[in-house]
C-alpha cells in the first residue's frame, strides 16, 4: 500500500465521478479507475441512471488486464440488482484483487453488503480514503437516503447591504454578469430548481440552464399555493415545468392545463404548501440535490423549518438602502440568542461581486 | 538609479510611517530613510505633532553621513514654518544629494513647493514611487485638505443575512470576539469616533481603544439632536468625549456638564444633527480619520449625503431572519439604477466571520 499513488488514483476517480454531476438522477455519481503494475488500465463513470455503473465501464475497457489488478472507486459497488446487474459480481468475477472505495453506500439495499460480499469472495477491501470528498460530490444522494429529502442549496442574490430586492419586488439585476454565469453552473449541477409563484410573476425567468438541451434541462418546481401564475409566464411553455399548487382560488387551472407544465396539487398549511409534503413529493421523484433561486417568503419558510442545508449569497458591491426587501421573512426572533448558526466554508470573488457559501450547522448531511 | 532599491528604501520609509497612523493628528504619517553607498544611516518617522518631522530624525541620526547620500520620504517634504521649521532647508543643508518622494503634499501651503524648493537648491527630485502605498495611509489627511472633511469609515457588524440588530435594538453580539479585536485596530488608528446617541442609550459602549491611555483615546463624539442621552452613560465619565447636539429638549443640559464629556451646539436640518455643519465643525477639530459605529439612522444620512467613504462590514455565520434592522434606513430607492456603487477593496476571514471593505466610487480620496 502506498498511500501517496493510493491519494492519486482515488483523486482521478473522483474527478471522473465529478463530470456527470447533476445528471444521474436519482444515482449518485460515481467515478472507478483500474490500475496495474501502477498504471491506468481502466476508468469509468456513471453517466445516466440505467446505463452502465461506473466500474463495470472500468473493467470493460481494462479487459483481462483487470486479473490481480486495483479498483479504486468513489461509492461502495452495488451488491443488489437495480437497473442494472449488481456491480459487486462483476468485480469479483474480473479478477480484480484489491480495492479501495471512499465510502460506503448510504442507500440501505447497499450499505456495506458491498462490502461484505467483496470480502467474503475473497478481495482485499479498503475503505474510506478521500472519503470527505466522496461525500462532498453526493450530498444529495446521501440525504435522501438517510432524511428522505434532497440535499437543499438556496442561492441568493444580494447588495452589500443585505437587500434583494426593492419593495415593489424588482431586483434585476443586482449581482454582476460573472455571478449569474456561476448560477449557471450550480443549476446544471442541480436535479431541479424550487422557486415560489412571486418571482416568476414578477421577475418571469426561465430558470433554465443555458448550455442544456431541453430534454436535459434540470426539473423546475413553481410553489403556488393559491395557483395565481400567469398562465403566460415563460417557465410554463417549457417541459421539466411543475406547478405544486394547494388551491385552485380564481380558475387558472383550465388555462394552466393548456401550457406544458405539470400541475400537482399537494395539502397547504397555514395557507401555504406544506413543505414538509413537498419533501415527500420531492422524494417520490427522487430529487437529490435542490437548488433554490426564491424570494424571502419561500426562503423564510425553509429556515424555520430547517430545511436550508446551504446558503450562496452572491454579494454585489452595491447599496440599496432602507424599506427594500430582506434575504429571509422569518423567522422572527425575540432574542440574539436564537440566532441560526451557519458555517462559511468558502467565500470568493466572482467577478466585482463575492460569493459566500455557508452550512446550515444543525442539520448538515454527511 | 536602480528601481528595486528604489522601491525597497521607499517600502521601508512606508513601514516606518505606518508606526505612527492615528497619533499625529492633525498632521499626516510619514516616514524617511537616509541611504548611502546601499545602506541605511538614517531613519525617522512623525510621532505626534509638534515634534521633528520624519525628515528632520534621519537627518540627525545620519548626521555627517547624509552629505550626498540619497532620501526616501513617504510625503513631500514642507517648504513652509508651522509647528517646526520648514524640512526642505534642512534637508538642502545636510548636503543629501538624491531625493525620493512618494506624493506630493496636498497641504495648499506646500504642495509642489517643497519640491521647487529643492530642485531650485540643486537637489535631484523623484517623484512618485510607490505613490499609491503612500496616499493609502495618509486618505484621513488628502481628504481633510482636498475637501475640508475626514475620510469617513463606517464599520457595521451584520449577520449573514444583513441584519446589525434585531427590532428592540439589541445587537450584541453578532460577530465573534476576533471581530471585535478587529475593531480596536481601526480605532486606535482613528483620530476620531462617530456615533449616535442612540447606539449610546441602547448598547452603552465605552468605544475605547483597550490598549491606549486615557490621555490617547481618539475623540469620541456623540450625535444627539435633542440632547436625550442618558446621563449615566459609561463613554460621558470619560475624557475625549463631545456630544454633539441641537437642542437641548429635556433639561438634559445641567445634568451633562456635571460628566466629563464637552458639549457642542450645531445646527439642526430637518430635526437632524445637520451632517454638513458637523463636518466643518470636524475640520476645525482637525480630524483626519473618522470612525463611524452607528446605527442604520446615522449610517443612512451619511450614505445619503456621500459622506461615507468606506463600508467596513463584519459579517457574522448567523441570520437573524425577519423584522430585524438593516444597515442603512435611508436612502429609499425607486429604481435599481439609483443603487449606489462601492467597489469591493479587501475580504477575508477574521475568525468565524468575513471582514469585506468596500469603498464608495463616487468620491474616493485620492
Amino acid at each position: 500500500m502506498d498511500d501517496k499513488l493510493n491519494f492519486k488514483f482515488m483523486a482521478k476517480a473522483l474527478a471522473l465521478a465529478k463530470r456527470s454531476l447533476g445528471r444521474t438522477r436519482p444515482n449518485p455519481s460515481v467515478g472507478a479507475i483500474i490500475v496495474k503494475n501502477k498504471k491506468i488500465v481502466g476508468k469509468g463513470f456513471h453517466k445516466i441512471a440505467g446505463k452502465d455503473h461506473a466500474e463495470i465501464i472500468a473493467i470493460k475497457e481494462a479487459g483481462l488486464l483487470a486479473k490481480g489488478a486495483d479498483l479504486y472507486v468513489t461509492l461502495e459497488p452495488c451488491s443488489h440488482k437495480g437497473k442494472t446487474p449488481p456491480c459487486a459480481n462483476s468485480i469479483v468475477s474480473s479478477g480484480i484483487k484489491n480495492i479501495y472505495i471512499a465510502m460506503t453506500d448510504p442507500n440501505p439495499l447497499v450499505n456495506g453488503k458491498g462490502v461484505d460480499f467483496l470480502k467474503k469472495n475473497g478481495m482485499n477491501v479498503f475503505l474510506g480514503i478521500m472519503e470527505e470528498e466522496a461525500k462532498k460530490l453526493n450530498l444529495g444522494f446521501i440525504s435522501r437516503m438517510k432524511y428522505k429529502r434532497p440535499y437543499i442549496r438556496s442561492k441568493i442574490a444580494i447588495s452589500l447591504d443585505g437587500k434583494t430586492s426593492l419593495q415593489n419586488g424588482k431586483s434585476r439585476w443586482i449581482t454582476s454578469k460573472s455571478s449569474r454565469e456561476d448560477v449557471q453552473k450550480w443549476r446544471s449541477k442541480s436535479c431541479a430548481i424550487l422557486t415560489g409563484k412571486g418571482t416568476i410573476n414578477i421577475d418571469n425567468p426561465s430558470l433554465l440552464v443555458k448550455d442544456q438541451s431541453a430534454k436535459n434541462q434540470p426539473l423546475r418546481i413553481i410553489l403556488d399555493s393559491y395557483l395565481t401564475i400567469k398562465p403566460n409566464s415563460k417557465i410554463l411553455q417549457q417541459n421539466n415545468v411543475v406547478v405544486v399548487y394547494g388551491e385552485d382560488s380564481n380558475l387558472n387551472l383550465p388555462k394552466l392545463k393548456k401550457t406544458k407544465a405539470k400541475l400537482e396539487k399537494i395539502t397547504l398549511l397555514n395557507n401555504k404548501i406544506d413543505l414538509m409534503a413537498l419533501m415527500q413529493f420531492l422524494n417520490k421523484l427522487e430529487i437529490n440535490d435542490l437548488w433554490v433561486e426564491a424570494g424571502p417568503k419561500l426562503n423564510g419558510e425553509l429556515l424555520k423549518l430547517e430545511l436550508l442545508d446551504e446558503l450562496i449569497t452572491y454579494m454585489a458591491p452595491y447599496i440599496i438602502g432602507g424599506n427594500a426587501n430582506s434575504m429571509f421573512d422569518a423567522p422572527i426572533l425575540k432574542n440574539m440568542s436564537d440566532k441560526i448558526k451557519f458555517t462559511i466554508i468558502d467565500f470568493r470573488n466572482i467577478g466585482e461581486d463575492i460569493r459566500i457559501q455557508a452550512k446550515l450547522d444543525k442539520n448538515y448531511v454527511d
